[in-house]
């Protein structure tokens, strides 16, 4: 379960010959999520905290709400090369199946768009309502935490990774992944594993682009304030605006835009 | 069909107060690919180039080999948002619809893993047998050719791109996307759509990281030489070493790293 691996090369620049080298490569595996050995999802993740990344994307879902409801978790078991990974629910759970098939609407008026996938969430997840201010002197320190804490970006230069803070800055978790949802599934479901979710008083912070989809995960993690080193979508904008999630963009350097709720930042 | 659009922000740098502005993000929707009205994929998108997606993705899934199976393309009639797109096939195009369950393997010795994945798409696309070679100062002008294309990139600092470009270093076609794997499917589905597809004797840049799904599109449209501006994950690399494909990553600057099949490059 390595996060990275030793690949062989050949590496060339300017002015050198071209020669053989060893070289650090993010590890992409598949991962079969199940639920009571019903496979859901296959996603290419980074293998490591599998099971929070199990749990993750079922509470991003809508399909688990709490830790309680996990009898076990573990491997399918006829399964060897660590791929496949099982989430055993309590007896009395009754999960709703039919909410896997969220992303199919046949009743809204602009059939398949933005407004409606937005509409969709928010029957399972409503918008956030938490009130509260951080100061943008904590926002800006946030990117360099994060920098610091990825050590496995630093090595092979392939990973996302997405980390949650409280509002005094400090950092309660960060995940790396070769896909930047897997990331934030991973934190998420730290957060189911370790009852710290639903984060109602926190920050999401991710390396690369805000898009719907972290921002549709954040919601069903109460997360009222998602930044990004880089760039929105205009379908995470929408979203945000929708679910009064604050969100910053670009937050790197001395400089953030913010696209919505700026009134949760307290610029001085 | 915008590919950026408008959008209110609060802009702050260090030494300014914080003042509205107008900020070009990427746009991204959803949109389902449909063969004869049947529901194939669901995609969030940046839209442009839809049919080129549509008939990419069909190409790169193999269950679209040219042009000559396509009767029309549009719009779903009864969706106004432009979000549905159906591919419809001449009457004798038969379809193997089991093709998408591609993604589980059941007797596979090591059930799921990378690979098994492998395996399964080598009995839809065998290794790739071109031989040729590139000089290594062609490849390293693409990037540069790439970026200069890439306008939309510069406005809104969000999207992908993807390009394929003749031995020469000519530049065929570029798209652009917010996925990764739609701005590739893209290419693909230009290229079938003007009958250039398959592309045996070309170059396949990708602006990001080289993964699994950017191999396993590009082995379908027969290209032996993928390159990435970032790093490749393990699965890439595994891919392209048993697709017999070249595959290079790193390429900025004057430097790069080939993790396969060194040999259809000449360095000079």
């Amino acid at each position: 379960m390595k996060a990275a691996t030793q690949t062989e090369t050949w590496q060339w620049s300017s002015g050198n010959s071209v020669k053989p080298a060893q070289d650090l490569v993010a590890v992409e595996e598949p991962l079969e999520i199940q639920i009571d050995t019903r496979p859901i999802s296959v996603t290419m993740r980074t293998p490591g905290h599998d099971e929070e990344l199990a749990v993750g994307f079922l509470y991003s879902e809508g399909l688990l709400q709490n830790q309680d409801q996990i009898a076990a978790i573990k491997p399918y078991p006829r399964n060897e090369s660590g791929n496949a990974i099982n989430v055993l629910l309590k007896p009395e759970v009754k999960i709703d199946f039919a909410r896997l098939t969220r992303h199919v609407f046949a009743s809204s008026s602009c059939g398949l768009c933005g407004k409606a996938t937005i509409e969709a969430v928010h029957q399972n997840f409503p918008p956030v309502n938490s009130n509260f201010q951080i100061s943008n002197e904590i926002l800006l320190k946030l990117p360099a935490i994060l920098r610091k804490a990825q050590e496995a970006f630093e090595l092979t230069g392939g990973l996302h990774a997405a980390a949650v803070f409280d509002l005094f800055g400090n950092l309660l978790v960060l995940r790396e992944d070769i896909g930047r949802h897997n990331a934030v599934d991973k934190v998420l479901g730290f957060g189911l594993r370790n009852g710290t979710a639903p984060f109602s008083e926190h920050i999401l912070l991710v390396s690369g682009r805000a898009s719907f989809e972290i921002m549709q995960k954040a919601l069903a993690a109460r997360i009222p304030l998602v930044a990004a080193v880089s760039a929105p979508s205009s379908l995470a904008v929408e979203f945000a605006r929708e679910s009064q999630q604050t969100l910053v963009g670009f937050l790197r350097g001395d400089r953030m835009n913010v696209y919505s709720r700026p009134d949760r930042i307290k610029f001085s």
